[in-house]
C-alpha cells in the first residue's frame, strides 16, 4: 500500500507535529504545518497569527467573526463568517498543495478535505493526557493556565472545530488509516509505523 | 514498548479474528476466541452457542435475560440478568488468562477488562464496509438477510455492549494504542505492525 501523502492529524501535546516531520525528513518529502498557515494568510490577506488561531475556532466561538463578517474585510467575503471563508480558503490551499506532489499535511482537517484522494494516508496521533501536558510545558513553556486547562480548551476547539467542517465526530477511529497511541507506542515508533506504511513496506 | 499481552478489538467482518490468531501464530502464544466463548460456558452452565450470542447483546437486548433471571437458571445468578452474569463470567475467565501468561485476545472487551495491566497492547481493526460485506458473505456464507443487514445488526449490538459495560463509546481512538483500517492497510501489513509492536521492534 504505497501512498504519496500522509495527513497527520493531532492532538495538542500528542507529538503528531514532530511524527510529522520526521516522517517528512525520512522519506525527503516537503512538511506542511505553519508553512499551510502562511499559505492561507497570504491568500485572505489575513496575519498568519490570526489564521493559526482562528482556524482552530468554532465558527460560533468568536463574535468577532461575525464584526469581521459584516465589514466584509477584503471585500471578498461575500456574507461569509471569517470562520467560513478561512475554512474556504484552507480547502483550496491544501487540495491544490496535493496536487503539487507527495507531502505530509498536519492538522487542518486535511484528513477530510483530502478524503477522496486513494493515495492519501490519514494517520491520528493521540495519546494520554498525562504525557501531553508534560511535552506542552516542556516545548512551550508555563502559561497562567494549567497544563490540564490548556489541553481540555484545544481539544474542546479541535473538537467543535471538526465536527461542524467535515460533519464527523473527532478522534473516531473510523475517520482514519490509522491511529496510535503517542504516549504508549512512542513518538519514534510512530515515525517508523508511518514511514513503513508509506513506503509499502 | 514490549507486550506480553494483546487484546484485538474488531468490527465484523474487519479480519480482526484472521489478523489475531496471525499474530498469535508468529508470536508462538496462545489464541483465545471461541476458545474464551467456551471456558465462559463451562463456568457459567450456559451452551457456548448461547455463550456467544448472548455476550454481544446489549443488557436489554432480550426479554430472555429477565426471563432467565426471574427463574434463577442454575440457582447462582442472584437476581443478575443473564448478561450481567455472563459479564461477571467473562471478567473473571479473561482476568485468569491473562494471569496465565502471554496470549492473543479477540472480542469480549478484553480492552477494557485489561485496560489496568501495563503489559498489554490494545488493538481495534475497522474497516469499511464494502470490505467487510465482501469478506462476510465469503467466509460465512449467505444468509436471508443481505450482509449490510447483517453488519449493521452486528455493529449495534456490539456498540450497546460496549457502552453498556465499559462506560466507552465503541470505535473511539482513545480506547485502543492502535487502531488500523484492514480495508487500507491490508490483512497481512496489519499483522506485521501488531508483531513488530509485541516484539518491541
Amino acid at each position: 500500500m504505497e501512498k504519496k501523502i500522509i495527513t497527520i492529524s493531532r492532538e495538542f501535546g500528542s507529538g503528531g507535529r514532530t511524527i510529522g516531520h520526521q516522517v517528512a525528513e525520512a522519506l525527503g518529502i516537503p512538511f506542511y504545518d505553519k508553512e499551510l498557515v502562511d499559505q492561507v494568510a497570504l491568500e485572505s490577506g489575513f496575519a498568519p497569527k490570526f489564521v493559526e488561531e482562528h482556524g482552530e475556532h468554532s465558527p460560533t466561538g468568536s463574535i468577532f467573526s461575525y464584526a469581521f463578517a459584516h465589514q466584509g474585510v477584503h471585500g471578498i467575503m461575500n456574507g461569509l463568517s471569517t470562520a467560513d471563508f478561512l475554512w474556504n480558503i484552507q480547502c483550496s490551499v491544501i487540495l491544490q498543495l496535493a496536487e503539487q506532489g507527495p507531502c505530509v499535511i498536519v492538522g487542518r482537517n486535511a484528513d477530510y478535505i483530502l478524503k477522496d484522494r486513494p493515495d492519501v494516508l490519514h494517520a491520528f496521533i493521540h495519546a494520554n493526557k498525562e504525557f501531553r501536558a508534560e511535552r506542552i510545558v516542556r516545548l512551550y513553556g508555563e502559561s497562567e493556565k494549567t497544563p490540564m486547562a490548556r489541553l481540555n480548551e484545544k481539544d474542546k476547539r479541535r473538537k467543535v472545530n471538526y465536527q461542524h467542517y467535515t460533519g464527523r465526530s473527532w478522534g473516531q477511529a473510523h475517520n482514519y488509516d490509522i491511529c496510535l497511541d503517542s504516549s504508549k507506542i512512542g513518538i519514534e515508533a510512530c515515525t517508523d509505523i508511518l514511514v513503513k506504511l508509506m513506503k509499502g513496506e
